[in-house]
């Protein structure tokens, strides 16, 4: 993913604090390379005890590759199948991953080759991003089979979900979005909204988000800050949100970086006083997926441990995972 | 304050979050002044039950006349007097504030004074923002007297300040930073460290802070907001933060308003993911002493309220401010 979307980091030493109008030169594949490398050494050394052995469904789609490169980056076992519909399952035997070959299971062999998976892989969890349409199918799927399971794919039945997998008492990660550091970021909001009612009071809020142009509709994260942020005594409706959505435009005003157009997330949140005298910037930008599968893998690592551990609670979101601290 | 120290507000809609370098105008005076009335107007409509009556002490000094002022514009009762030192009371019998007189009160008749005021003014608050080395001897003034008071003054023995004020249950707010939002900010960031250590694990940050060219020292706020980052599971010594203290670099760097280089605090937090493709930004940047002035007013607001209530709690700080809610 990198390799196409650049590397924030360059970008931001290039700015220098600055505010100036630089034009952010992606990083090079070679420099992406290495600080994806920098990365995978990290999380070697400082593994965690129960390791997951990964299945990730969908590999064929964007986020399901991405999670299955994380999960090798990370020194996890990736077991070598993937759930597909029949129209994948027919086009494809294979898919590749990092050079290893992933065997795609149709919906007719599924039963069998669930059978074998697990007896081969006691630690095994699975991952799940394939679309909306089919979330309470899935689900249906891993509590047939007891496989415990991390679900980044939103939509689906979402009330249905959640109650078929507390009965059925199946481990499981559940949260639509699986990046750790954004879903700390609204926690901390949330948490001030909560504690501090008000604090902001007569402050003046403005909004900008800047996503891939074909997505149509409002960021949900700056949906839900603003949601904190108007229980700090702000008063701003969702629809003030100012989409970007035009490359020109994502490019010059928010400093997108140009192999990052089809795929990122930039968010802007401006506080003023009433006064004038105090501002507030927060800012959160993603290009790629790699901290959405990383966030998984990290979901993967604290299922295994729950597991392992016959925690009493089943069901987990990613506040839950945050809470667990840095496991690897 | 907002006269000299321009109207950040203003440099918000000019830069349009496009981050260009552009030349930041200070806002006008009138342009200024608006912005002070449409705050106080709200606070008028909104002001709260038990009012309290407060007295300024070193009105002669930048704060304390600050906060003479923002107790104005709240609509609530400014004592006419003041307490100070020898040397002031000998230069001044009376200080301006915002038309009005106050009396100044040297050593000498102070305890004279305080016995009038106290039979005149049943809802005292007495406000404190003096010099360190008479931090203990105003508390001990204070208590001596039995009049509730709000210290935003630094330094002196801070373990003895609290020690004589809870020994003599004298209702009290003392807080090194009277500025809600900014406090706000770090009590945030404390939360989340505790509540998610390691989040951010593998991240690099940058921190880099503008203040007038007299502060010596590295900003106590940006410290406190690194031990934060630090539980985060960042690696990052406060002597990397980067202090910026030429007005050149301030303004062309940093963006202060010029007529800001004597009184600004601008805090810049940069978090970078380990492969460059996530990127945090968080800003607070202060011009003027207005924002610390009308936490100072509602600390006396709250401990108004705390006094009437006979609250079993005596000594209180700003989070305990924050988390009352937004009185006004």
């Amino acid at each position: 993913m990198l390799g196409q979307a650049g590397c924030l980091q360059q970008r931001c030493n290039a700015v220098d604090f600055r505010r100036q109008s630089v034009s952010f030169a992606a990083a090079s594949a070679s420099q992406s390379r290495r600080c994806i490398r920098n990365r995978a050494v990290r999380m070697e050394v400082s593994a965690s005890t129960v390791k997951p052995q990964i299945m990730v469904n969908s590999v064929a789609g964007k986020m399901g590759q991405a999670v299955a490169e994380a999960t090798l980056r990370a020194g996890f076992e990736l077991v070598p199948y993937t759930l597909a519909n029949a129209e994948v399952a027919a086009r494809s035997k294979t898919i590749p991953v990092a050079g290893k070959q992933v065997e795609v299971v149709g919906p007719d062999r599924r039963d069998a080759v669930m059978a074998e998976v697990k007896s081969r892989y006691p630690q095994l969890v699975m991952v799940d991003y394939t679309v909306p349409d089919v979330v309470n199918e899935m689900a249906s799927f891993y509590i047939k089979h007891k496989t415990p399971f991390v679900m980044g794919t939103t939509g689906g039945d979402r009330a249905k979900l959640v109650k078929d997998v507390q009965d059925a008492k199946l481990y499981a990660v559940i949260a639509p979005n699986m990046g750790k550091q954004i879903v700390a970021f609204q926690a901390m909001f949330e948490h001030a909204a909560a504690t501090f009612p008000g604090a902001f009071s007569g402050y003046k809020l403005r909004v900008v988000e800047s996503h891939q142009s074909t997505k149509k509709d409002t960021s949900g994260t700056a949906k839900a800050v603003v949601a904190s942020l108007n229980g700090l005594g702000l008063n701003f409706d969702v629809s003030q949100i100012e989409l970007v959505r035009e490359p020109k435009e994502q490019v010059e005003r928010m400093k997108v970086p140009t192999d990052a157009l089809n795929g990122h997330a930039f968010h802007t949140y401006q506080l003023v006083s009433g006064d004038g005298s105090v501002m507030f910037e927060f800012q959160h930008n993603v290009v790629g997926r790699t901290t959405y599968a990383e966030g998984t893998v990290d979901a993967c690592l604290f299922l295994a441990q729950k597991v392992a551990g016959k925690a009493g609670q089943t069901l987990y979101n990613m506040v839950d995972v945050l809470k667990a601290g840095d496991m690897r």
